[in-house]
This record gives structure tokens, sequence and C-alpha cells, in this order.
């Protein structure tokens, strides 16, 4: 653990950080001692709850399936900007963390993090100059960052000569698709630019990129084919790029994968044959470490009905966030302490696990009911007229996307699997 | 100015910080100093900013309303959660700080706030006992808090009696309304609870709550009807519970009032004749502060058409989130940095209102363009084809609901006029 991390340990939290009812300030290393557990109705709620013991069930998951994809993994930060998970990812074997600002990757860096891809092209000058600054002041950080434009590599390249020249920026060109995000439409187009990069002098061409994860609509054997169209483009270009002799590092980097599709990204690019020098595959998934109920469950199932036995112990979801019934003014509704300041609301509302009445055995499964809609601190949960809950008991939740979930929570509990809270971590948005 | 704030002067603000490219860290009190102008690029976009004139005509604009509606103005901290917006809201004569939840209140309590109105009914205890612990502790804290059900109440009443009991809690009932969210249903259940109050040991029934800013569908009609039956509810409650000698304090409150129909709520409020004591009419509005370009817009639109010509400087939109083009990968398409972790979306995504070339003269209005989608990180501008608009422009967005947008900016900037840059203000979320 570096300094930066022993400082989040030993910094005072203040009452009103959600979750804790603190009444004094406290040391966050003094968390685990208070002998907290979710179930007792002891905290404040909406409290959010990390489980250690499938936070390290995912995080090995995934080593293994790199490890055996022959590929490299840097988990995207942006999931969860947390400094402690990126320090878990990074001690399981996480080559680098990526990000998708510049504004993150100081943040990642703050903490200690030596290896990052950003997975954007930066095009603020402050955020380019912050970053040369990184690179001119400290020779152990290494950065990597996305182009998809010749504006995009000039700024870059004028940045990085007047502030960092005894350095190059490695680069890797964004390959997109028509209908997509940002990238590069076209192989030609992609491939003109790695000459331009190839050429720049304070730039060099790293490898190439892509992002498939966004094809996630109704018709998915078409989201299927255009993620496959992406990856072959990608696989093709590197090949090209090659060829010419346009890559200017000791490796070249090949880059894509979400958490939706990252089994089809390591086929394809197990697909590249030879090349002049070696190949880093590198996956980028972020949601793999948490997963959730909704959303990414729902594309882990996708998974596992594409492969053999070794993806039935899949990824399992991480993260709950627990909320106690305010009010049951009719029959038919509850109120619950959680909104749209505490739970992720733009693929699914939360999804309603169990429920628990503190001082009772253990948590009941939750039937029947639906969360119909969310304020900024409430949720209505539609019921059973007779479902025997009431006010103050708990009602466990499962979230649907962890990036805008752990974007509610500046510090989240960690709990063993009886909810017990063992700690917590940060997140910086 | 009290030490609390005067420290969120002083802290160090980190490299990471969205908004500013800081290569070090810096004083919250030198951010001024930098020079830094929205529009010479020379910031880290997105960035969230507050124009401070804006911000006081709506602080003038709501002390004035409030004054001739004679009432009091608790204004909703949820929205906000600064404690330096907090502080001016109370300078320009707020009596109180309304807020959602204990962690909320624990907030404003930590940053000078002496009188706040929790409307919501607190039912976790350990949210009770933070909260009766201020009270204990300091006799010049004054808190109100909602109940909506006996069992509400029986929390409550058992938690002040162990640990303030030389204290009563001061209580509002809080109505609802079938179909509603929280609060009684039907006057005569509320008037049963307010006996129950009454006769508690360690509460005093302090007024009559509800909150009529849930009507906001596509049926105005029937919308207005229901604002107006709960707020006539609402007066005759407050009649029959002071005809039977329920109310405890030395004045009576009555509350309403989100962003939508405070107008409404003044109006009704005004037709409660004498009551035994002095009536205290408080309005909850939290969005008023800032407005914005969409939802709050579009009802202060109707609010005007309801009224004279004193409406017609109403409040106006003073945040914005500035945006800078990432990429144009195809003719009608920029890629804005800008995305779900930056700006509301959940009840319209952020609308361009001006574009800007760092280096000219002004920022140009935005026609003919739209926000069809935004990722985490990201946004989808569409365009006429030949639109100017290219990598490193600026592109200013309006937001719609300021609660959703506040909560994404852990410091936010305060500009002048010309965009310069004049310091900072904090959220605690």
């Amino acid at each position: 653990m570096n300094d930066a991390l022993r400082g989040l340990e030993r910094q005072l939290i203040h009452p009103g950080t959600k979750g804790l009812a603190l009444q004094q300030p406290l040391r966050q290393n003094e968390i685990a001692a208070l002998g907290l557990n979710v179930l007792d109705g002891r905290l404040s709620y909406p409290v959010a709850v990390l489980r250690q013991s499938t936070l390290d069930h995912n995080i090995a998951w995934m080593r293994e399936f790199v490890e055996r994809a022959d590929a490299l993994l840097a988990p995207h930060g942006k999931t969860t900007m947390s400094p402690q998970l990126f320090q878990a990812q990074l001690d399981a074997g996480a080559w680098a963390i990526t990000l998708a600002t510049v504004p993150q990757l100081r943040v990642a860096h703050r903490f200690g993090v030596k290896r990052v891809l950003l997975a954007n092209q930066p095009v603020a000058m402050a955020d380019i100059e912050s970053l040369a600054a990184l690179l001119r002041e400290e020779a152990d950080f290494h950065a990597w960052v996305l182009v998809d434009s010749s504006a995009g590599a000039a700024r870059l390249n004028q940045v990085m000569q007047q502030m960092a020249p005894q350095r190059r920026l490695p680069v890797l060109v964004e390959l997109g698709a028509q209908g997509g995000r940002s990238g590069v439409r076209g192989a030609d187009a992609a491939l003109e630019l790695a000459r331009e990069i190839h050429a720049a002098s304070h730039l060099s061409l790293a490898g190439i990129e892509g992002y498939e994860g966004l094809w996630v609509g109704a018709d998915r054997a078409d989201d299927l084919r255009r993620v496959e169209d992406l990856l072959a483009q990608m696989v093709e270009l590197t090949r090209r790029c090659d060829a010419q002799g346009l890559f200017d590092g000791e490796e070249i980097l090949l880059s894509a994968g979400g958490s939706a599709y990252f089994d089809f990204v390591a086929r394809a690019f197990a697909g590249l044959g030879d090349t002049s020098r070696p190949l880093r595959r590198v996956l980028r998934s972020g949601c793999y470490l948490t997963s959730d109920h909704g959303f990414y469950h729902g594309l882990q199932q996708e998974m596992r009905t594409r492969h053999d036995a070794s993806f039935r112990h899949g990824l399992q979801p991480a993260l709950e966030v627990w909320a106690m019934v305010q009010s049951r003014p009719e029959p038919g509704l509850a109120l619950l302490t959680l909104g749209k300041r505490d739970a992720s609301y733009d693929i699914d509302l939360p999804r309603p696990l169990s429920w628990h009445r503190p001082g009772e055995t253990a948590p009941r499964p939750m039937r029947d009911t639906r969360i119909v809609k969310m304020n900024d601190q409430h949720a209505y949960l539609e019921l059973p007229p007779e479902h025997p809950l009431r006010v103050g008991d708990l009602v466990a939740t499962g979230i649907s996307h962890p990036c805008t979930t752990f974007d509610k929570w500046p510090l989240m509990l960690l709990t063993d699997d009886h909810y017990r809270v063992t700690g917590a971590i940060n997140t910086f948005f």
C-alpha cells in the first residue's frame, strides 16, 4: 500500500457520510471496529455495500479468463473510480488501469497507478498539458492514448514537443464504425491517420483500438454481426499497419473489450497471426468487477450460453444497495429511502432482492414486488397488499449498471458474506 | 463566514478535480487568481459553471416573492447540497434549510446551519439518534421533522426519550394523497396521527406539511386540480387541528412548495384565516436557485402565464455545463466530452445553447443541433453536415433538473457574466 492509499485509510470520515450514521468524525480505518452489520438496522439507509468475497471471485475469474486468452487486462477504472479497487486489480495482475478522461487519469496517478490507458482522444490543451507534465516529470509513469483525427494528433504532438520533448507519446488509432461513437470511419482513413502518427515528431504509433461494447440493442444477431465486423476490421488494420512498418514501439497493442463481448474480442484477437514484434492483446472491461443484477447480469448469461462449462461459475453481482421502508401509505405501495442519488436508473430501476426485519434471523426473498419509480430520494415499491413489509424493514436491491451507481457513493462499505462491515473504499468522481 | 466554511476555502483541491486541469494541488481560494475563463479553452471540459449574477438575481427574486406572500423560505438543500449556497440563501433571509435525509442534515449542521426542516420521516434508528444527539448537545440547533405513521412517531418518541429527554422534537404531520408519495392518506387519519403526536411525551405537534410538486404530468389541468385539492386539504387539516387544540408550539407551521407551484401554495395558504397562534407559511422550493434550461424553465413559463407583470423577470437559468468537441467522425455527428457523469439525464438530455471557438470573439448560438444520446462520458450531438463545429470547439449546454446535475460535481466553478472564473463552491453528496 502506498502513502496516498494509506492516507485514505487515515482520513477523517465526517457525520453526513451516507450509509454511516456517525455522530462524530471517525478515521476510515476505524470503521471495521464499529462492529456494524447491515442487517442490524443500525446504519443509515440507503447504504451501498460491496461483498468482498464476490469481488475476490470476480477478480480471480477475470484473471483466469485473460490468462487463457493470452491477453492483458487494463480494467476500465471509470466504472468505480476507486483507488483501493484499482490497487486490488493491479495486485491481481492487471497490466494497466484504463481511464476515460485526463481528470480520471490524474486521480489514478495520485493514488499510485503507474500505467494508464486513456481510452479517449484528449482534446483540451490544458488536459494534454497536465498529461505531458506527468510524462516529463516521472520516468516511471506510462500512458497510452487514443487518437481518431488529424486534429487530435496535431494537438498531442504540439504539446508533447513543447512540454515533454524527451518522450514520444504512445498512441493507438481508434477505429470506429458507421453509426457508432468516436473512432475513425473506415480502414483506409485509419491507415492514413496511422501514417500521420508514425510520422509525427513526438508521437509513436503503439497500436490499434476499438470499442465493441456499444452494440447492445434489441436485435442481438445484428449486434453480434457489428461486433464481429469491427473486431475483424481491427485485426486487419493491425496487419496492414504492421506490414507497412508503421508501429514504433517494441510491442504492438491491440485493445478492445467492454463487459458485454470480451469473449468475442479474445477470440478475434487470437486470430491475428504473426506480427513483426510481440502482440499485446489488451481487454478493458470495467463492469466485470462487480457485475450487477440487471443489464450486465443479462449479458453475462448470454456469454455463458456461448461457451463451455468453464464459464459456469461466472461473474457474480458484488454490489447491493440496502434501503429502509419509510412509509407504507397505501396497501400496495411502500416508499423506500432510495432515490436517484443512490442507485443507477439509466438502464433499469433497482430490483428488490430480499427484505429483512432487524432482529429476525435472516433476509427473506422479495417476491411479486417491483420498484416502479424513483425520485431524487425515494423509491416507489409496488407490492401485494397483504405483504408484511412495514416501516423500518430493510429491502436489499440489486442494481443495473455499476458505473452509474458507484458515482453516487464517495464511500462504499465492504462486507463479509454475513453482511458484517469489514471496511470501506473511496471513489473520486 | 464560519470556521467550517473558511475551511473549505483553504482546503487543497487536487489534480483530477473535474473542470480544473490542475498539475499541482491548489487551495480553493486560489482558484480566482488563476485568471481562468471558460471561453479560453484553458480548462478541462466538461466544466459545470454557475453564473454569480444569476444566482443573485434568483435569490433576490425569491426573497421578494416570499415577502409578498407573507411566507418564509426554507429552500430545499438537497438540490445543491452546497454549504456556500446554503449560506447565501440564509444570508438572504431564508428561515431554515430543508433537507431530505439525516446525512444531508448532518452536512448542513457541519457547515453551520442552525435551523433545518427535515422534509421526510426519519426511520433508521441510528439516523434518529444522530439527530437526537445534536438536539441534546446544541441548544441553538433546531430541527423540524415529518411524520406520516404511528410507527414513525413511536420511533422518534422512543429515541428522544432516551437521548434528549429535555427537548420535545417538533413534528409536522405529512398529508399525502392517493396515488402520491409518502404522507397520511385522508384528513381523518391525519387528524388521528396529529392527536398521537400531541399526546406523545417527547414530540410536539408543530404543524402540517404536504408536497404538491409531484404532479407534473401530461394532463396539466388534472395536475393543477390535484395540487389545489391537496393544498385545500392541508389548510382544512390545519384548521381542524387548531380547533382541537393539538398544536403545541408558539406558532403553527404550514409547509409545502416545490419549484413548480409555489404560487398556488402561497395563494392557498393565504386563505387560512385566523389561527390560535401565529401561522408560519413555509415554502421549500429548491430548484429556484439555479432554475434550468428544461423542465423547471418550462414550469416557470407556465407560472408566468398565471400572473401579472411582476413575474416578468422571473427565475433565470444559472447553471451551464460546457463541453468540448472530441470527435466529429461523421458529417452529422459530433462527440462531446459530456456524459452521464456530468449532466442530468433523468428528465431530458442537455440542450446545446451556443458554441465557441477559443480565440474568437464570442460564443455563437447553437441552432439545429440536438444531443440524442449520452454514455457515461460522451454525448452524441447531431448537427447539420455543413456545421463548422470541429475538434476543440466548445459547446455550452443547458440542463434539465438541477438536482441531478449538482450531484455530479463535488466542486463547481462560479463565473461572472463574461465567463471569468471568480471562485468555486463545494457539494456534499
